[in-house]
């Protein structure tokens, strides 16, 4: 692994295309002393190339003459398109040419050529979409958030070992509140796959266990990392966004009410750019896929430039810190309990 | 049944017990020309009436000496807290004294005492407790929101059923458009148990369906009753109160962040409150237990005067518009669909 890490970049996936992606990229290469493989169709990357300043950036093209479309399903993707900017990252992932790979494509496609092209570490049945959501303190980090479906009580257990291992390494949170998403407190409530998972982090090596989380303590920042089952993740995740949204709307509309409203909004102008910010999905990059051989970071549709470079970061740290190698120690720590579990 | 819709009221439920229920169901009396049994310790209720105005309220006293504390087990309440105020109020409407029963108490009690002592409508295996969550135009029909854990499809489906009863018939929405939470917009997206309740909301008589909700489509207005399970509608509701609270806190500190800011949000007081208002789970009342021969309310622990007011209000309108006549019809004419799918 060389000393700067070299991050394959999807530049075709996501609404905007390489226009916003390849500034993104050079961005975080400039200031975080990256190397960026830029994935894609050749001229429209250079295109953009020709009106960016290169000043301070290390960076190669790699052709990809595919696109994937957002209406492919992910199996197809995997089979046919092996041209594709997402498959090519992910080869040079496989192939020791980049460290890792960040697409803001097709996030089922990404998932699965993660999946089956850069491999599974080793013990890791289902890898894990793990997100990031803004709290009243610190973001908390949720897994899975949509890889997996229908998850058996042994994968959740292990969202919640690399879900703390990634809060440590890349959040530098000392030590981890973990929690599962159920619906009450206390324990023995949940579903059955919810209530035999808790027994599981429970008896964990070295994790902070704290029990139950409620959906109200999703946003408290009193939980630093919260399991539950790709489906739920997946609700939770976009209604947090959609909410964020609505309530925007809502609270705008009120402040069109009233002169003085109006007269008040305007006052507090920085105060609602702030607020914004804090609950900007950019702010926290993409969410990555955890148990890998090596990383993939799927990032959202909507990616701007900023959620680009954020994540390109983010992929940075995990390589420069060998968080793989982390996720790696506590699962093999943890075999005994996983593998009890998976033949019961 | 009386011209006067009769509501039982478990005066000793909630956190704040008779000194904020009864006059709760004392202006629902007055307002909506009610009749209410206020069911409790009646020292303790007779107090509160004693400081009361009680012009044109109509209401009676029915004693219940026994309490449910909200660390016991519903099936444990059911089967030894005979004379609390919820089997009481229960027993009222089984016994056809009165028309509904409401409860602020311990909700997993209230459902069970619901299921079992009101007992279910002919066709019905779950119950589904239904809330009402604000979005951005009216309110949303959201259930189950945590009465059933694990769901079959053929459950979720007659949700569905019971959802546009109500919305047609206590919200007024003329065409309910009736969708199931998932994962994604496209039919064929979730897990097993709802891609299969999809295909039976396809096939349902008169059912506005829309197909798949995601996460961000529920506070947008743009659908009225959203099916799903209660482990996942549990989270739902959950997770939207906290989230709300959590957003309100951020924002009210960017807004103590500079002289500007405070200065906007004081002059903007009125827009807050409004705002205030219209995410206030109070203004919606409390959950129908959709499903019985005849309705309970099961309201959120913290209800003050006016949820428990609202509640009231919304068991006579349920009361007076025959809705359980409604929900039977809705479930009677799917009853073959269910069939088939249960026997699957």
């Amino acid at each position: 692994m060389s000393e700067r890490p070299i991050i394959a970049v999807d530049a075709m996936g996501g609404d905007f295309g390489p226009s916003v992606l390849v500034p993104g990229a050079l961005e975080a290469s400039r200031t975080d002393n990256l190397k960026v493989l830029l994935v894609g169709d050749t001229p429209r990357i250079e295109a953009v190339l020709a009106k960016s300043n290169l000043d301070g950036v290390d960076f190669d093209i790699v052709h990809a003459e595919e696109v994937v479309l957002m209406n492919e399903h992910p199996a197809d993707v995997l089979r046919r398109k092996k041209k594709s900017s997402i498959q090519i990252g992910c080869r040079l992932v496989k192939d020791h040419v980049a460290d890792a790979v960040v697409s803001a494509g097709h996030s089922g496609a990404a998932v699965a050529c993660g999946m089956f092209i850069i491999g599974r570490l080793k013990g890791v049945e289902r890898p894990a979409l793990c997100t990031m959501l803004p709290t009243e303190r610190t973001p908390v980090v949720l897994l899975d958030a949509g890889a997996n479906v229908d998850c058996r009580p042994y994968h959740l257990f292990q969202f919640g070992l690399m879900g703390d291992a990634f809060a440590r390494d890349i959040l530098n949170y000392e030590s981890p509140r973990v929690s599962i998403l159920s619906i009450g407190e206390e324990e023995g409530k949940g579903n059955s796959q919810v209530k035999e998972a808790f027994d599981l982090l429970k008896g964990a090596k070295n994790l902070n266990f704290m029990g139950n989380a409620e959906g109200r303590d999703i946003f408290t920042g009193d939980l630093d990392v919260i399991v539950c089952d790709g489906f739920v993740g997946n609700i939770v995740v976009k209604m947090s966004e959609g909410m964020a949204k609505s309530l925007t709307h809502m609270l705008k509309r009120c402040f069109k009410s009233s002169i003085p409203a109006m007269l008040g909004a305007l006052l507090a102008k920085g105060a609602f750019k702030s607020f914004r910010k804090t609950i900007d999905y950019a702010e926290y990059g993409g969410a990555p896929l955890l148990g890998l051989k090596n990383l993939a970071i799927v990032c959202h549709g909507r990616s701007n430039s900023l959620a680009m470079t954020n994540a390109i970061r983010m992929a940075g740290t995990f390589v420069r810190k060998k968080t793989v190698e982390r996720l790696a120690e506590t699962i093999l720590a943890n075999e005994e309990l996983t593998r009890f579990s998976r033949s019961n």
